[in-house]
């Protein structure tokens, strides 16, 4: 045990009889310092509860003892919501992980937080359901992270996110008490939302322990639409033409060039020479209807003057036409050795204004930028490519992102539009919550937890 | 002026430098005093503020007196939300009534709160554009009012409630700071979710004064139709026997055989004799889809012995089967003088148990209950028609709502799906709310309103 841990020999001891099992030694911790920011800080200890008891037992005892407490599901966070910037105690949620029912009358599911999200949807899709968040990590991701995260994914523009699907939570706050908000139906007034006040609160406030999941039918058929566009322009303005014209589409997805490139060889039909953005346009629900929209669509889209427009024929290909798409984030790493990235979202209607401010910042610094992501819901993903260790190119680079948030504000849009605020962002929280939002939110973080015992150190800068 | 007025002729004066106008006389006092609930409490004064900055200077002089602040659009909620029950002051906004944009490219409008309900249904529509929610009393009630009630309606089993359509919102809180939090996007997870805090809060946090709601396109086809059963059971059943299917209707009303006794006589087709119950079924889309959907559901109510099912010829006719269900509430009151109106929910499979049980308390006590409401999400206005003056019938009416709360709640339910608390509930929250749940609503409370002086007396049963 490190010599500074906030957990002594009674407390890691109470902790076995809680949890059964404590890990403590060096590269246990070491091996849970990290997620996906690539950032880390080791906690003092880890431990896997089973159920909502032990849950409670151990926030009983943190409160007690003042000890941080960070939850965490698979650690795929991209902000840094489940690092133990302050040391303390890692409760690891994966253990948790029960599908408990799936109702196929009312369409809701219980399940616990460490599910992994992509079991779940391969479950509910082999019942004829459909749970749409769909994050980029749900392979591994946990429910609980995508619930605390407010998750989003390609489908938002038609679907909405993960706060949409959440109808009830169980989750216990510091000192142990068990809260049940929420219901099981569409609709419940009783009281103040607490459930979504939990939802995207990034374990901050309560460890969740159950979930009711609001789940729908699952569209009868997908087609899947790959267009190419001579200028980013274009395709930026084709988004809005498209939801204009009354069509929603489950997603539309937006590369640029430098994303482009990221993408595998063997790309089903090719990417054309001259080909500067492209999107990928997926329609679903009953099959005529999806055939009559992606008629729609190839009309629009070729009146834009599309170099090409081509249509998946059948599952497997749009499934390469994904991975190619999900390539892209590891891809990116061809460009520099470090990667700093930024999901904010603007109105769509003002992404072209977006590309051209990127554009501008990319010629008067010379770094590489790439942008993609969920232009359907003006989503975007910022990425700027360097070598952190090179100063010149690290100050540039965070003068372009101070410049790309200022810009996204200015537009109406968000700083985060999935992932959240955690530590990386936390610095540019006043950019966007006036104090008198932020004032609010701390005095509901005080509510929740006085002593400032679980997650602390996320959200909110430190004074 | 009444004689125990929170509020001196200082305050009074305040108010008109600040609004223009203060209401004080007993004739306006009373005009002011009620709602939908035929309950009522004088305010000490009204006033009508046009703008934002009105409203913060009320709350400010509000807290430094404190005296009481309640909120208030059309006045048309059902539990007592908007009335003064501890007198002082009456903010009514329906001055503030201005649509500031509607984003076609975006579909966001920015709204001010006292904009009515369906000025606003058909001002969209007018631009091809869909805002779903829809409580009945959409011809005057307010878009303020039905964020701070999370108001639903017909269409939630397939459009969801009004917190589904939030995105952002401006408040004033007690001192008045005003507080602008969400997003202008489908996507936004920076900090806390005060948004939908608010939303559904009963005017207890925050007075809001501009809202951005999200729209959607609108369904270019709409079908109706209607359906006879010999049993209310086979009626309920049928609910989930087409939402198994996959098909996912706009509305699926129901009404028992008391309900359907109070429609007018001039129905379109006719009531058969032998018909106990009712479904208004009605599927919305593209033409050739709606198209499918409607024989799928012909031929499922058709082989689960339906009496008869009728689709409407054209939308004259959907029109006027719309308004003979919306004529059932007030036409309900030949039953009795006095109505004791519950918008419990349960899970939509749940109905026919709850249906079984209503027919048991029926017998039971001899007292006229009425159940109809939006059965596909599980969401039934269930009446008890009584004359409160007759103690005996009183008694047996309070004993019945008890039980049918308790049974609701045992089904898995909710006492409320889209009225609210107020003040008609708030002594049966206790029910619901596990002792966790309301100490958390009462320190949020605590935090947006220290001094407890805006909309007291509501959701939170006084000690």
């Amino acid at each position: 045990m490190n010599q500074h841990s906030s957990l002594n020999r009674t407390i890691i001891q109470k902790l076995k009889t809680i949890t059964g099992k404590v890990l403590v030694s060096d590269a246990d911790r070491i091996s849970y310092a990290y997620d996906a920011t690539n950032l880390h800080y080791l906690p003092d200890a880890i431990v896997f509860p089973e159920n909502q008891e032990q849950v409670s037992n151990i926030l009983s005892l943190a409160q007690e003892a003042e000890f941080p407490v960070v939850p965490r599901g698979a650690g795929s966070g991209l902000t840094g919501g489940s690092l133990p910037v302050k040391g303390g105690l890692l409760v690891v949620l994966t253990r948790m992980n029960r599908i408990i029912s799936i109702d196929m009358d009312n369409l809701v599911a219980d399940v616990e937080p460490g599910v992994v999200t992509g079991i779940f949807h391969k479950r509910v899709q082999s019942m004829g359901l459909f749970y749409p968040p769909d994050p980029s990590s749900s392979a591994y991701s946990t429910l609980g992270g995508n619930v605390a995260e407010c998750a989003g994914g390609p489908s938002a523009v038609k679907y909405g996110v993960t706060r949409d699907y959440v109808l009830g939570l169980t989750f216990v706050i510091p000192g142990g008490d068990i809260v049940q908000t929420g219901v099981r139906t569409a609709k419940g007034v009783v009281g103040y939302d607490l459930t979504r006040l939990l939802t995207g609160s990034e374990g901050t406030l309560g460890i969740i322990t159950q979930m009711t999941l609001r789940l729908l039918p699952h569209p009868k058929c997908v087609q899947t639409l790959v267009v190419f566009y001579a200028s980013m322009h274009k395709a930026a303005e084709n988004v809005s033409k498209i939801i204009r014209k009354g069509l929603i589409p489950k997603t539309i997805e937006y590369l640029d060039h430098a994303a482009m490139a990221c993408m595998p060889l063997d790309f089903p039909g090719g990417i054309p020479d001259e080909a500067k953005s492209m999107l990928i346009i997926e329609m679903d629900g009953a099959p005529g209807q999806v055939h009559t929209d992606i008629q729609d669509v190839i009309a629009l889209v070729t009146e834009s003057q599309a170099i090409s427009v081509t249509k998946a024929e059948n599952s497997l290909q749009a499934q390469s036409i994904w991975q190619a798409r999900k390539a892209i984030s590891p891809a990116l790493y061809r460009y520099a050795p470090d990667k700093i990235n930024e999901d904010i979202v603007v109105p769509r209607s003002l992404i072209p204004d977006f590309v051209d401010k990127v554009d501008e910042l990319r010629h008067a610094t010379g770094l590489t930028m790439v942008t993609f992501g969920h232009a359907g819901d003006g989503n975007i993903h910022f990425t700027v490519m360097l070598d952190k260790n090179d100063p010149v190119a690290k100050k540039k680079a965070d003068t372009v992102i101070e410049s790309i948030f200022d810009y996204t504000l200015a537009l109406g849009g968000t700083l985060s539009g999935e992932h959240g605020i955690g530590i990386t962002k936390s610095g540019y929280l006043y950019k966007e919550l006036n104090p008198g939002e932020q004032y609010l939110m701390k005095q509901i973080k005080k509510a929740f937890d006085p002593k400032g015992i679980l997650n602390p150190g996320k959200i909110f800068p430190e004074p």
